[in-house]
């Protein structure tokens, strides 16, 4: 199971400290996503999508912990029970507005995602596929009071 | 960028034809997910979530195809305006209702995945970063009433 970059995230995120630690906490921030060239033609009908999944790398992530204090919370939880960066294998997604496309180039709204981020996959929103009203979510339901910002806790100095 | 597989996930289907072709078209399918007893520290507090989602590996996906015609229409599109399998990097997410939790097993309704398909990652449904009401779904939107079980266009002898 080899991953290879079919592109690069560009957004205004340079570190990990004042991200927005989610793509819906992150309305107004604008970004390009930048696919290579060869894997263009898939990008085909992708502009009559109002939203797409990013699915991208967490290079600058730190090494897996299994147990994590999250950003939005005081306490620590269970890693699958969070989005932490810090994973076995540290994959991220993030539903993002698509605002234009221009050839390879998909400008985006709702960055929260660091600059030069390595891209893996892009797939269609829909919402009868991903939109569910879930109505327990555990610890979160409790933390919405706290910073929607990142820190530095799973920030590597090298990366991964 | 290599990935490990963190558990397996169990499911009734064994091909690709007849499988719904997304976990919100397979309600009343139940299955197991087995996480590898060195990574159920991290399962902590993940009962309290009703949905989780799934990250796996599309192990018996074909080789990437840029243009598809996806299982819900009868005209082609790009690959990454589709959730067809045959990607450059073949990650599958599925968001499923969490039933159960017992030690490193997980209980799950709504399968959409293959029988012995290999776990990537677990993480929590979090309606308020996953849930939007997409209004413009291009393609999809006309192509709902065609059947929503797949067939074996995707799936490959070998597998990757």
């Amino acid at each position: 199971m080899k991953l290879r970059s079919i592109g690069v995230i560009h957004s205004p995120h340079t570190k990990a400290a004042g991200t927005p630690v989610q793509a819906s906490l992150a309305a107004g921030i604008e970004g390009t996503v930048e696919v290579f060239p060869q894997f263009a033609p898939g990008l085909k009908d992708i502009e009559g999508f109002e939203r797409i999944w990013l699915v991208y790398w967490f290079d600058r992530a730190k090494e897996l912990q299994l147990v994590v204090i999250p950003y939005l919370d005081t306490s620590s939880h269970g890693l699958f029970a969070t989005r932490a960066p810090c994973r076995p294998n540290p994959i991220g997604m993030s539903a993002v507005r698509l605002l234009e496309v221009r050839g390879n180039l998909l400008r985006v709204d709702g960055l929260d995602v660091l600059d030069h981020t390595p891209l893996l996959d892009i797939k269609p929103y829909i919402p009868s596929f991903d939109a569910f009203p879930a109505q327990r979510t555990d610890w979160f339901d409790n933390a919405k009071s706290i910073s929607m910002k990142a820190d530095d806790r799973f920030e590597a100095e090298k990366g991964r």
